[in-house]
């Protein structure tokens, strides 16, 4: 370790790059593992550096290089939903999804063993983690329907909804009710060895989306003016014209529930 | 604690009612606070008992209270969704979201912290008695929708289904997915300090259900056939019926999006 002019046996990093290298090396083989499963050895032996080195950066050890490598997968997957405001919403939701999906698929392990609970790694802090994913992923959906995400409070918003305003309780819990939604299924996905494949995955949720949100639609006036506002962009070759033409078969003859009461 | 016949302070309590009575005093207090703030002396103190008795009858403290506490009250979730098979499916639904939803109202801080997680007393073994519950309940909704529990597969099956036979997977995908709305949407309520009314969101969950499962309907053969069946079972003015004609002012003029495409 000495800084004379002989070729060190790895090339030198700085301060910033060593820490990065080594939350890349623990979200790898955190990714592919369950945290029970992956020692300090196994992070300082994948970034090819000694045990010691790993400490000097991470002193709180297994679990603050845990913590580390979950705010790094938590970054990466807030950006899955920021994508530009044009075009029909569903195209912008497919694009979103797909990402998302993608990164499900390859932390598959680690995003399994973060969800399903029970792990000795998890802490107040890692759920504080995982709700700050929900939340961002909720106001960027929020924010694509119209309303203003909340720490972006003095940008214009050229959209639909009432600029400055946040989106009332009933919208709000449609969102991220379809975000636990996609959660779930995604859990589920992998608990069947990734079954179906993942673009009928990525369509089904998207159906969903449109389900629920219909759905709210019915009860909820500000909701019905989002849904009408987004209805308008469609198109009908889109994934809303191919889910309406495909409900018809399904409710055909069932026009007695259509029937408007005696009493009204 | 002599056996002579002076009447002794308390109640002489079998074995049996002695643990049961612990159980609830203990479930009690898991119910309405945080399981970090319930120590032994509140469950002691609670069935006026002496916290010796206490841990002869649990001698793993605390832990094993709550896991037995749990465990009750998993007993009775599970007992939300067991309904009569007659009439819409819709009806069975609502009395079952009652039932669950009350449960959630008197439960309200036990049930947050359990299943929001972070929480001490979290181990592997109250997480499968959570996934327990969730399989149980999808278990009954299917055994609504025509299809035989699997733990009682030796029974006779006189619904629409295929007696004898398992949901395929993406009418289990749909069911398990609306379990977990319906969870995530009493998390949020409970958040929300019990807004809406209890009866408001219960129908928004029935909407969601009914929503839900008409969309896996389009993409799925197996699905499309059970809400064909269920639909002809629904009355005008159940909660379908009424859905159906909520849905028509939202979707009014949007009939472009029905338009068979060009190339079809």
């Amino acid at each position: 370790m000495s800084s004379s002019g002989t070729a060190p046996a790895y090339r030198r990093l700085s301060v910033d790059e060593r820490r990065t290298q080594l939350i890349g090396a623990a979200l790898g083989l955190f990714a592919h593992n369950p945290p029970e499963d992956v020692s300090l050895d196994d992070v300082a032996a994948t970034a090819g550096v000694s045990r010691p080195l790993v400490y000097r950066y991470f002193p709180g050890g297994k679990q603050q290089l845990y913590e580390a490598a979950l705010r790094s997968a938590a970054d990466e997957l807030e950006q899955c939903f920021a994508e530009a405001q044009t075009g029909p919403l569903t195209r912008r939701l497919v694009r979103a999804l797909e990402r998302y999906l993608a990164f499900v698929d390859e932390h598959d392990a680690g995003f399994m063993a973060l969800l399903q609970g029970g792990s000795v790694v998890q802490t107040s802090r890692t759920h504080a983690i995982v709700d700050e994913v929900r939340r961002a992923a909720a106001d960027q959906i929020l924010f694509h329907l119209g309303f203003q995400p909340e720490y972006e409070a003095g940008r214009p918003d050229s959209n639909a909804g009432r600029p400055g305003t946040k989106a009332g309780p009933r919208l709000r819990m449609t969102v991220s009710t379809w975000i636990t939604v996609v959660e779930a299924a995604s859990l589920m996905w992998l608990d069947e060895g990734k079954q179906p494949p993942v673009a009928e995955l990525r369509d089904w949720l998207l159906d969903h989306f449109v389900a629920l949100l219909m759905a709210s639609a019915t009860r909820d006036a500000e909701t019905a003016r989002i849904v009408r506002h987004a209805l308008d962009l469609e198109e009908s070759d889109g994934p809303v014209g191919e889910l309406a033409r495909r409900m018809l078969p399904v409710v055909g003859d069932k026009g007695h529930l259509l029937e408007a009461r005696g009493d009204l």
